[in-house]
């Protein structure tokens, strides 16, 4: 393979034609050919825009090896404004253009939901990884579920994975719910995740227990109550114990109790899974933060409540206590690391993973997902 | 309610602020107030671009009100462009803004799929009209299934709704394949044409047999061939017959015989129904094309290779022929209209849908599939 050491925009330009190993980007609709995604994770970026100013191209995210400032995009006589950036990270990278200072998305891309609204997102391709591919493998659907909340007073919407033969089959399943960050909602497990496909080849490779798993949307007003403030989470509990769970045990063969029930989330959705799970043990014996540590500190005697406060009831009751992190995420993986080292001190039996290279982004929660749910439901 | 007769941007502007009844529009992400739907049918679009020299609002689609024309946007103190429009047709239109000439998507509003990529759409509430809104009754699931096509050598993905009570029942149905039109994709009947919530709302009311409804990517490029050439259906048509119907058969609980089995679709679509459906009534007892005539001319002798030759046959085997299209489609209602009297003319049984008043778009969907759904599956 050859590089691009000496970057330049036009050095790289050329080079590009003569590189047989990009490709349009996974992350692309159908039949576009840029975002091109090169077999060293440069990716070269387009777009037409003639009578535009300035072209930047954003990255979303950070110490993804694309950075967090914007890259200025050179224009071609035709109007074309192209950029190659250095290699990232891989794994799915948010990012935008920004044409004379508007933020918008690149045609060429799908859009995924994250920060709050549609964006466009960039699959870089990680070299021999291929546990959150589409394989030829049976797979499991994702099923959007329509359901009524008391709490919201309105029709929510759940994704849920059911595994393969769910349909053919009688037995019963174990139940993980999994939550989304701040500014996603419960496509993101799927469409940025792909956890579907992450059980679909744990499943066939029997390296994990065939389960159901809850992706619902993590935001939630209580009915004529005013709009809930950001990282307040009651509304969202009310409705995940009083609603979801109900609907989900009468909707699905599901194994309807705390041993077979677990709590799981990326970031906010980390978060949540400790607050809310952490008081109510008799609901999961499996919790998991991927990336939603304590941010505010951590103390073992009283945080959360005191959950932890006696570390053999603790012990007891939790078949899994997971937290994770990627290790370029700065404040959310020293958080992961003091309360892992409190949990240490204290004999609070957990697991810690660390995610090599990746930041607060989706790669650092495939694999978390990858390893987290194989120890999850194990008799 | 007021109206706004002398149009004027800053009329509409200052009048808006006293329009109670406008409201952030259904198909806005969550928590944008823009754009902004007037009980009357105008919208007001709001774009926040300091830097650009130029902001126009392009309307998708045609003869919706909104026409074909982009529209200026002002400027405001604060580098916020807004206009409002003058009344839309009710229902689903595509739009984008066009910065400094370059189309965009309104990071207010959720994006579909359509003109082969990602853009935006206002909802136009139709008043006194809720056949597709998502009500307080039984909701069936759509879940999207991935299979393996022998005919592409990839993996596909169709979205299946299941009525309400499928996972708790024995029972089987019968099957409505309906396709999405050109430019759109698996996602187009649920996310813009709410199928789904039509459904549910005609079967809460009893107005239709329950049924399964698969639709699938109408788009399917042969393994180790060429790029399929648009409007060339011989792939997708092997899908469909080879790899789709079996594997919904296998998957569902079908009654997987052509008097339970229905081929319908939206405009490039509606072709494939026809295309399709009518060499292969061995497999189809129901046909639908939704704004999707022969707009090449129709010979009821030799079109569709002879199909409607001999009326009494047609008659006798096809249990429902149906044609539909909106009042303002022009060439295309014109052709539904041809063909029409062609049929009628050579005695062949079949159903016309007008929708008034509707253009080339999702409102003259939702209205035929409401209309033809209920036909289906009668005994």
């Amino acid at each position: 393979m050859k590089s691009c050491v000496s970057f330049t925009l036009l050095a790289c330009s050329v080079w590009q034609v003569q590189d047989q190993d990009a490709k349009p980007a996974a992350s692309n609709v159908p039949r576009a050919e840029y975002p091109l995604a090169h077999a060293d994770g440069r990716v070269s970026f387009r777009l037409k825009a003639p009578e535009a100013k300035k072209v930047q191209l954003q990255p979303g995210g950070a110490d993804n090896g694309l950075g967090k400032r914007a890259y200025e995009m050179s224009r071609g006589t035709d109007g074309t404004w192209t950029v190659t950036t250095p290699p990232a990270v891989p794994g799915f990278h948010y990012y935008w253009f920004v044409v004379d200072g508007v933020p918008v998305n690149d045609p060429g891309s799908e859009c995924f939901f994250g920060y709050g609204r549609e964006c466009s997102g960039i699959e870089i391709p990680e070299q021999g990884v291929d546990f959150y591919d589409s394989k030829d493998v049976p797979h499991g659907e994702v099923r959007m579920l329509w359901y009524h909340s008391k709490v919201t007073g309105k029709v929510r919407r759940a994704f849920v994975y059911t595994p393969p033969g769910y349909d053919a089959g009688t037995e019963k399943y174990p139940v993980l719910y999994l939550q989304h960050g701040a500014g996603e909602d419960e496509r993101g497990w799927t469409a940025q995740g792909k956890a579907n496909f992450i059980l679909d080849n744990l499943i066939a490779a029997k390296k994990v227990k065939p389960m159901i798993v809850v992706m619902d949307n993590g935001y939630a007003d209580k009915a004529g109550q005013p709009t809930t403030r950001m990282f307040d989470f009651r509304a969202f509990e009310q409705v995940l114990l009083d609603d979801l769970i109900p609907k989900i045990d009468a909707t699905y063969r599901t194994l309807a109790d705390r041993d077979h029930r677990a709590l799981a989330g990326l970031s906010m959705g980390g978060m949540q899974a400790l607050q809310i799970g952490l008081p109510h043990l008799h609901k999961f014996a499996y919790i998991g933060s991927f990336s939603g540590p304590p941010l505010g500190g951590f103390n073992v005697n009283t945080s959360y409540g005191g959950a932890f406060a006696d570390p053999s009831v603790f012990n007891k009751k939790v078949r899994l206590f997971w937290l994770g992190a990627g290790t370029a995420e700065g404040r959310f993986a020293d958080a992961v690391n003091t309360m892992h080292g409190n949990l240490d001190k204290a004999g609070i039996q957990h697991v810690v993973f660390k995610s090599k290279g990746t930041s607060h982004e989706w790669q650092t929660w495939r694999r978390s997902l990858h390893d987290f749910a194989p120890r999850l439901f194990r008799d």
